[in-house]
């Protein structure tokens, strides 16, 4: 168990480093960040930082040597970075949970291992083996790369009768996996934390909604039957144990069926903080930042209740430049990520409108109760 | 107006600048920290810092060349570095709030003025001076230094029939006022945010409880009528609008009388954000801290609501060994300075309990509603 004045070590120096750096120092906390990006926003709000690549081992070495803990940011962390530091001090969430998510292919296989269904998927290492899991996925499916995709990076959509050959070349010709289209309702995710002796908090299940691949919006709580809400629970339970995961994490979940035949099937998994749960800084008691520090310092998880009805915007490049008018709305949380510069598709902050009262939820745009 | 990206700069590494540096950051500001004391907490938190004596000028020159506004969390920074830095970037509150409030004389015959009732006080230069402030106040009264004062240090209580020129020597024979006893009922106090364009903003009264001169806790709503609530909100923005306040600040206030004759009579003012405003971090739409920087950031000012009844406390010297105790507390908010020693009277950290529901206020140990 950590103790007050301990150093967090953080890889990655992106907005959830800061976010993390930010509420680690509420809890009297100091932060390490490690980042070769010598603009990282986390730099500003830490005590010390080692800007190098992820594969300088000295510079590794000059991290540990000033940590407690170490967590990261990011899902694709070198498993070889992983284990080194892992050698050194503790890696929390562990080396398994990165190895399983960087992989699509393990990260499905898992999920199916454990009896939770997931999109149909197929191995796909070359030509014929994409052949082979169209003929038994069928069209429409989604080929992506099994490392390194996030925000729609890495991935192709094919469509019936369109060219499997053009679709493996547009990939790059590399390992991939092919998943079977699923036709959902909608997106959701569960937002949990889980410390080392089993302890398991999660938030309320949240609504999300993409815009070209890019989480556009998350409201709670989501628009779901109490029977698929607990299953996505138990689904995020049920994966932090397999995981012995310490930390939070989110399971990105399909809303499929209607009525009595709903339920959950699972997309993916994010063994970090994740942007459908930055609601919470505003919207629950505790924000899932806070509660990523209190489970990695082996500290009690945090109270999860919600403060109302609660709706997060990101603020995704241009969308940055209306902040004077978001911090006019009364009510309307503003948070900004100390990024330059407002390129397109670029995260540049976000901003949470909680409706206290139930009966209005007054401020939340467009949305009925 | 400043744009996301600026920089504050904040005179003062304590617990108030650490919890502006925080509040900037998720605004996306930047914050750079002067302070003399090589582990200041706020430094942890801050993109920069220069470590020097608040009248090192070739410092502060250093210090101002890197900022695009000024602030300060503590009313004693010297006048001469004060006025050396609004020569050369903005410095908000301005200079007259720091003239007057360094000076409890000055602060009284501000207030007094102002047509806002204060304790009875007289100035005393010597001891004459103080027998003649005892002929016209009576006593018991409270002598106390005109410069410096704060958490009961530079002030001596005189008693009826105690020897006038012990207390003269006990306060070193400086400059000093002497005010009159006030048979306050409790000791309340209003959080306020001005802008320079005369936008203003109160938080709820808060009711504060002091132990050995240091605020122990502060709870809201305050036990006050109606019309000495107004009466304290109407105040605070008087002595504002007198100082073209830009920033928050608290006005500390007795109650005296009740029932229809009840009503406040000014104490102390402090251009500062204030402990007792720690609440609102919790338990307000915006923190105090966040609505300074807006309000030196020519901002919007936040929603000042409440979320139920707050109440926060102090975490003084030891008492900080509780801290996992606390955490363990559901719905206890715990806030931790990130110092290293706790020494007997040093503020370590707070707690913030907020009872949602307005009936029970269950989260608040002692408090019926």
């Amino acid at each position: 168990m950590l103790k007050p004045g301990s150093v967090i070590g953080i890889l990655g120096g992106g907005q959830l480093g800061r976010m993390i750096a930010l509420a680690a120092a509420e809890l009297g906390l100091k932060t390490r960040i490690l980042c070769p990006d010598k603009d990282s926003p986390a730099f500003h709000v830490s005590e010390s930082h080692v800007c190098a690549p992820y594969d300088d081992f000295a510079a590794l070495e000059r991290f540990a040597a000033g940590v407690d803990v170490v967590t990261y940011e990011f899902e694709n962390v070198p498993l070889a970075t992983a284990e080194f530091l892992a050698a050194r001090v503790p890696l929390r969430p562990g080396a398994k949970a990165l190895a399983i998510t960087q992989d699509r292919l393990a990260e499905k296989s898992f999920v199916r291992d454990l009896g939770i269904e997931t999109a149909p998927f197929a191995a796909v290492d070359d030509l014929a083996g994409l052949e082979a899991g169209v003929a038994a996925l069928g069209l429409p499916a989604v080929l992506k790369t099994r490392r390194f995709g996030y925000d729609g990076k890495g991935q192709v959509m094919i469509r019936p009768d369109e060219d499997l050959t053009a679709a493996w070349h547009a990939l790059g010709r590399q390992s991939a996996i092919l998943e079977g289209f699923v036709a959902f309702v909608r997106e959701v995710s569960v937002v949990a934390a889980r410390r080392a002796d089993g302890a398991f908090q999660a938030f309320d299940v949240t609504e999300n909604v993409h815009r070209e691949h890019i989480l556009h919006t998350s409201t709670v709580p989501a628009t779901l039957s109490a029977g698929a809400a607990a299953q996505a629970r138990a689904i995020a339970r049920a994966i932090g144990d397999a995981l012995d995961y310490e930390g939070v994490f989110a399971v990105e979940l399909f809303v499929v069926g209607c009525g009595a035949s709903e339920r959950v099937i699972v997309n993916e998994i994010a063994p970090r903080v994740h942007n459908s749960g930055h609601w919470t800084q505003d919207g629950a008691v505790t924000s899932q930042f806070e509660q990523h520090v209190r489970a990695i310092a082996g500290w009690p998880l945090g109270e999860v209740s919600r403060l109302g009805r609660a709706q997060m915007t990101n603020l995704i490049g241009a969308d940055v430049h209306d902040w004077h008018a978001l911090l006019a709305e009364p009510g309307t949380h503003v948070h900004l990520y100390g990024k330059d510069e407002a390129r397109a598709g670029r995260k540049m902050g976000h901003v949470v409108r909680v409706g206290r009262d139930p009966e209005t939820c007054a401020n939340i745009p467009g949305e009925g109760c």
